[in-house]
């Protein structure tokens, strides 16, 4: 699954994650399970694009409900569409305050990041290996 | 597991890894791999600081000595101490590479990371959910 929220180059990317105790409140995950709701209006059809179950989704979603001051999402249950989703405004801020620290992030890594990325190998990383 | 290099305050830190395709050349487990290795001198110590068995160890470190244009560990079997190991110029050369970007990151993500910790709920995170 490709998460990657800020690419540098086609190849070559950066990931973020703001980390609470050993927990994550929020992450490149849960970002994008923000962003994905906040496109759809729906956890289901969220899932479906990031390659995530129904019960993940919402496990994901409950625990930032939770974790955050106010909840991030609400599920609209009945309809026609059989119950969507959306963000609520903290929600919104949250995603927004998160790309806009992940951006921040990514332009200063990028500084020195071609040093780095010159000493690996065409071709390396095939592995999988994390 | 700890293994955050970069901690912001005593609860909240970010985290910042550098990713080729879908695989990762080098990120904070790696880093923190040639950093024991570097402090220690020995994989199976390392293995031990980091809560990872030899094997584990032994898996990331193979995967970067490809991965890159040079191995970044030599293995040294027999002496005294059973075999030790210790990296190589391009070892310390990607290791201070990577904590260097990874602090940039920090500083950067920094200055908005305070707008988006105080929409956390104090105690949030505790159930450990990603």
């Amino acid at each position: 699954m490709n998460t990657n929220a800020a690419p540098d180059t086609p190849e070559h990317s950066t990931r973020f994650r703001v980390q609470i105790k050993h927990a994550v409140a929020i992450g490149p995950g849960k970002a994008d399970v923000l962003q994905g709701i906040a496109a759809t209006g729906s956890l289901a059809e969220t899932g479906r694009q990031l390659g995530m179950s129904y019960q993940r989704i919402w496990s994901l979603v409950d625990a930032m409900n939770k974790d955050f001051v106010e909840p991030l999402v609400i599920k609209q249950r009945g309809g026609a569409a059989g119950g969507g989703a959306r963000l609520t405004p903290t929600g919104e801020q949250v995603l927004a305050l998160y790309r806009a620290i992940e951006e921040d992030a990514r332009i200063a890594a990028a500084r020195r990041l071609p040093e780095l990325v010159a000493l690996i190998r065409a071709g390396a990383g095939e592995s999988g290996s994390n």
